[in-house]
C-alpha cells in the first residue's frame, strides 16, 4: 500500500514524498526580520509592482512559482497539480495566480494552515500515485489582509497587544515522489477545535486548542513522542498562543520538552520589529518553512520535525455576529534530507 | 497502484471509491421545483432556525451531515474525514458545521465547483488508502450570498435576464472503500481558465470555457467521447452558459451528442420559477447529484455521467477592481451501481 492509516486521524506514506525543491517570497518587514537571508526574493515594494495591495500578493505568489520552477528546472506547465489558498475572500489570490496557467488546480481554504494543509494533500496526491511534482502554496499580504479583515490602513487605529501582524510573503514547495531534498513521512488532519474565544485580536488562543489536538493526535496516532523530533514548529499562534499551548499540555501531562517553536516567533524579530504577538497569516508559516525550516532539514542541521499549520476559521461576519473564532491545525512529520 | 495517471489532468481509480450514501438538504424554493421530491429534508424557513441566513446555511449543512450519518448507520464521529467549503468569506459555513465534531477536515475553496472538487479529494483519499468514509459535502444560500456579493435583500434590486438565481441548499456524499452504490471511476483535475468576461452577473459565460476545457481534457486523457456516457452534467452553467459551451465544442468539430444537461436548468423550472437564467451556488450542482442524479445512477437508470462542477472564481473585489472572472471546473466520472 501507498500509504497506511496510522490512528483516526493520521497516515504514514510508505511511498516516499520528497520535497525537492522550495521558494519564498516576502515583504519589507519580512526581509529585516531574522529570516531575512532565507528568503528567495524580497521586495521594497508593498504592491509588487501591481496597481493593488490584492493584486500584489497574487504576484507574490506568481514569483514564488516562478522561482520554483527555475530552482526545479522545471517549466512551470510541467507541474502535474497546485494546490493552493490564501485569506483573501474567494482566495483571488490564488485563483489569479493561476488565471490562464494551464496548470490543474485544486484551491484550498484553510485559513493560516494552508502552507501544511496543501502539504499534507500534495504528499496524498504523491504517495497515492494521483500525480507527480505537485505544489503546496499559499501567501498572505499585511495590507490587504488589514483592510479586509481589521481596519483601512489610512486610519492608524492602534493594535492590542495580543494583536498580530499578517506577514508580506508566499511559499511554494514543490512535492515528488522522487528526488532529494526533505521527506514527508506522515500527516495528521486536524479537527475544528473551539473553546469558546470570541477576541478576533487573539487569534493565538483561539488557535492553541486546536495546535494542541493535533499534537497529541500525532504522539498517538503514529506512536511517537517529543522526543523523536528536533523541532515542533506551530504555525502561527505567536507569543501568547504559544504559551498557552505550553500550559494545555501541561495540563495534560505532556511536556513538549523544549523542543516547541512558532513560525510567528520565529519570522520577526519582537523586541524591535513592533509586531506585538509576533508574525500571523497563511504567509508566515509558508515563508518560514520554505526558506528557513527546509534549509536547515535540507543540511541535516535539523533531523526531524513536525511542522503544524494553525488557522483560525473566523470571517468578519462570524465575528460581528458574536460567535467564537474555531481553530484548525494539520500536521506534518518531515525528515531531513541527508 | 491503487490510481493511474491518465494524460495531463486525469486519474483513473483501480481501487474502488464508492459512493454508499447522499444527503441533501434544500429550502423552499427549491423544494417547489422539478426535483423537489428527490430531496431528504426541505424547510419553508430560510433560516433553518437560525438566527442569521449564515447560520441558516451551516445549519443546512449539518443536517447534510446528520441525514448522511443516519443513512448510513454510523455516527458522525466515524466518518473518517470531511472535505467542505462553501461560497461565504472564509467559508464559515463548513468550519462551524464541523466546529467541535471532532470529525478530521480539510476546507477547499473552489466556488460552485466545491462539489466535484470534495468528491475528486475523497476518492483520492479512499482511492489511495489514506482514509475510509470520506464525506465530500458544500452548500449555499440564496440570502447569504445575495447579501455578500450583491445587494442587501431589502434593497429589491432587479436582476439582470444573464443573472442566476443560488440555490439553498446542502449536498453531502459518503465516499468509502467497498460498498453498494454509484463508483466514481476517474477523475480530470481543472485548470483556471479565462477568456475575459468580466460581467458578474453573466456566470454562466465565465465558467463555460473551463467547463469545455475540462471536458475535452476528460475525453482526451480517458480516451472517452460523449458515447460513454448517459450524461454530461455541467454545476450551475445555467441557460446561457450551457448554450455557450455547445458553441465552444461546435468551434472544436466537438458535438456533445445531446447529452449536455446542467444542474442550473434541472433544480428550477425556468418558466414557472422566475429565475432568470437557472440555478446556481455550490449548493445547486450539490443538491442536483445528491439527489436525483445518484438516485438515478444507483437505481440503474443512468449508467454513467461525468459530472462537471463549475466555479467562478470571482471576488466582489476583484469585480470592483476591474478584473475578469476566472473560472474552473472538475469532471468526475461516475458509472451506476447496479
Amino acid at each position: 500500500m501507498a500509504s497506511q492509516k496510522r490512528g483516526r486521524q493520521s497516515f504514514q506514506l510508505n511511498r516516499p514524498a520528497v520535497i525537492t525543491h522550495w521558494a519564498s517570497v516576502a515583504g519589507k518587514k519580512e526581509s529585516e526580520g531574522p529570516l531575512g537571508h532565507t528568503f528567495d526574493l524580497t521586495s521594497q515594494d508593498a504592491y509588487f509592482g501591481q496597481k493593488t495591495w490584492e493584486q500584489g500578493e497574487k504576484q507574490m505568489q506568481k514569483l514564488a512559482l516562478e522561482t520554483l520552477a527555475k530552482k526545479a528546472g522545471l517549466r512551470q506547465q510541467e507541474f502535474d497539480l497546485v494546490f493552493s489558498g490564501d485569506l483573501l475572500n474567494q482566495c483571488i489570490g490564488s485563483s489569479f495566480t493561476l488565471r490562464n496557467m494551464g496548470i490543474p488546480h485544486l484551491g484550498l481554504y484553510g485559513a493560516c494552515s494552508t502552507m501544511a494543509e496543501s502539504l499534507l494533500l500534495a504528499s496524498m496526491t504523491v504517495g497515492g500515485g494521483f500525480g507527480d511534482k505537485v505544489v503546496a502554496m499559499t501567501s498572505s499580504h499585511f495590507a490587504s489582509s488589514e483592510r479586509q479583515y481589521r481596519f483601512p490602513l489610512g486610519y492608524g487605529g492602534q493594535r492590542t497587544p495580543t494583536a498580530q501582524w499578517t506577514v508580506t510573503g508566499s511559499g511554494a514547495a514543490l512535492v515528488c515522489s522522487e528526488g532529494k531534498g526533505p521527506r514527508i513521512t506522515g500527516c495528521t488532519i486536524g479537527t475544528v477545535t473551539d473553546l469558546g474565544i470570541k477576541d478576533a485580536n487573539n487569534m493565538g488562543a483561539a488557535m492553541a486548542p486546536a495546535a494542541y489536538a493535533t499534537i497529541r493526535a500525532h504522539f498517538t496516532d503514529m506512536g511517537v513522542g517529543p522526543e523523536d523530533f528536533d523541532l515542533i514548529v506551530t504555525g502561527d499562534l505567536g507569543q501568547l498562543g504559544k504559551e498557552m499551548l505550553l500550559e494545555l499540555a501541561k495540563r495534560d501531562g505532556l511536556s513538549l520538552g523544549g523542543k516547541l517553536t512558532d513560525c510567528g516567533n520565529l519570522v520577526f524579530d519582537n523586541t524591535v520589529q513592533d509586531v506585538h504577538a509576533g508574525g500571523s497569516g497563511c504567509g508566515c508559516s509558508a515563508v518560514t518553512l520554505c526558506g528557513y525550516l527546509l534549509g536547515q532539514l535540507n543540511t541535516g542541521k535539523l533531523k526531524k520535525i513536525l511542522f503544524c499549520g494553525t488557522g483560525a476559521l473566523l470571517s468578519p461576519t462570524s465575528t460581528q455576529q458574536g460567535l467564537p473564532i474555531p481553530g484548525v491545525c494539520h500536521g506534518i512529520a518531515i525528515t531531513g534530507g541527508r
